[in-house]
């Protein structure tokens, strides 16, 4: 019963606001006819604040935004509302590093497939304390193993739209979990490197930072824009380019980037080792160092304080 | 707002059971935190009830296990307490003929993609009147749409996984209804024949009734294993073999089969006309008929009498 446990644990301290009302976590509930639930018909975010001030939020806003045209979602859910609902919840908790969940559906509708019988949304803002990620993940690195589930195709399912229908990655993860691994890194149906379950992927070979390209089909994550950024003001040599299973095997160094873990190293990818230290990873440092700053300098901005 | 009104009068006469407790549907909610809401991490079943005796239960029951398989959830929930939870609930409904969903998920767990942190299931199980389709179908056929949209590949969701991460059947029908068809047809990624967003599709050519086979990446629907037997007891010629779209264009007839739909002639694909009365499907109907009187004796026994 530990899983039982940890729930509990995880979820006691977190607020959710459903449609504008508050819920404790164990009242808060949705229509078992709302689309998520259905038909995985949502589109959702997370991202956190720091020192009360939400960390790049506008880009996280722009990418739901994004998520609900690619799938067609009509956002009866207006902009100006959706950032108060989410201020109005915010304030109420008593944390100053948050975790911040956003999901978006197409509402309830009659049980059928159609999605032009959408009619409303219903929205879900989930605010917590921000998660600590275990500390020897940021010196040691990470394991990742390389899923046989392929990364959806995006003439199938666009990975670009952060959609409810996850059970994809949910599979690639549980191969991961199932030989011992912390995560799962997925390719495409071509055999490029994609991402990871909700994770970008780097690799820095002769001092070069490479990411795949959206074109193998992945979600162009906030972090991922954000070290692109550095890397140009910084004049840091980078390349978004298709990138194979044997160009990571051959990295000097690769890491992740994602919104709630921000820069880790990569310290096995299944057999393959690439450093026991955080000195092993000294571009993935440098980096990561970058971020902070960045990220230390946006805690300072006023727009988005809660 | 005719959706507003569409949704209230489908859903107003049904039966919602939620792990075990009976509610209206206006009160049938579920925890936000389940895996179902967030992540489309859920299986399914829609089958449907004649003169108060479940038809095909057995075989949509060994499916939902099947499903749960494929994508590695732990059953919690036995066998024999769903089918006592399923008939607990269709007791209470006064239609003797029903439509019947049964929703199993991976239940609420933190929220993170992690499946090996379940430690329970929910179930939700719905009933209500089966819904008519409209006659003019069965007389004068559906017209379909092939959407650019593509099937799943099953390297990244298997089709055979009835699941709720549905999104990638959800965008093709948008498709289809964008340009008035009544329903859409799904490619795979090597431009072979699949299936339909929730129906098996048939074709016949000189005398064969073709269907695509399993490796095409598609659901085995309950109704065309019975369409195959069928099929074989009469001693009519079938194939299980891939097909393309210009196999489709050049059949002599092209029929659905779905549980709830049971067989429906094809009248149009895209551009492409099939026929304008029921006179046209000479075979279809031939199988019609046939799958009729085998409902008709099923709906006699009394295994699964409600």
């Amino acid at each position: 019963m530990e899983n039982v446990e940890l729930f509990k644990q995880l979820n006691e301290k977190l607020l959710v606001n459903i449609n504008g009302d508050i819920f404790r976590p164990d009242e808060a509930k949705i229509s078992i006819f709302d689309r998520g639930f259905l038909f995985g018909d949502s589109i959702y975010e997370v991202c956190y604040g720091v020192k009360r001030q939400l960390i790049f939020f506008e880009e996280h806003l722009n990418r739901l935004f994004n998520s609900a045209e690619l799938i067609k979602m009509t956002m009866f859910l207006k902009r100006e509302e959706l950032i108060q609902q989410v201020f109005k919840t915010l304030k109420l908790t008593a944390w100053n590093d948050t975790y911040l969940r956003i999901i978006v559906t197409r509402g309830e509708t009659a049980i059928n497939l159609d999605p032009t019988l959408s009619f409303k949304n219903n929205f879900v803002i989930v605010v917590g304390e921000k998660p600590q990620h275990p500390s020897h993940f940021y010196k040691h690195g990470i394991k990742l193993f390389i899923a046989d589930t392929l990364r959806n195709n995006p003439k199938s399912v666009d990975p670009n739209a952060k959609s409810g229908s996850y059970l994809n990655n949910v599979m690639a993860l549980a191969e991961a979990k199932k030989v011992g691994a912390d995560d799962a890194l997925m390719l495409n149906h071509q055999g490029e490197v994609t991402e990871g379950t909700n994770f970008n992927i780097w690799l820095v070979k002769d001092h070069v930072f490479i990411t795949p390209p959206s074109k193998s089909g992945l979600l162009k994550g906030i972090t991922r824009q954000k070290v692109i950024e550095l890397l140009k003001q910084n004049r840091l040599s980078y390349s978004e380019r298709v990138i194979y299973l044997e160009d990571l095997l051959q990295a000097d160094e690769v890491f992740i980037t994602s919104s709630t873990r921000g820069i880790m190293p990569v310290q096995k990818i299944n057999q393959t080792s690439f450093g026991r230290s955080h000195k092993a990873w000294p571009h993935t440092n440098q980096i990561a160092h970058l971020l902070q700053e960045l990220i230390k300098s946006t805690s300072k901005g006023m727009k988005y304080c809660y």
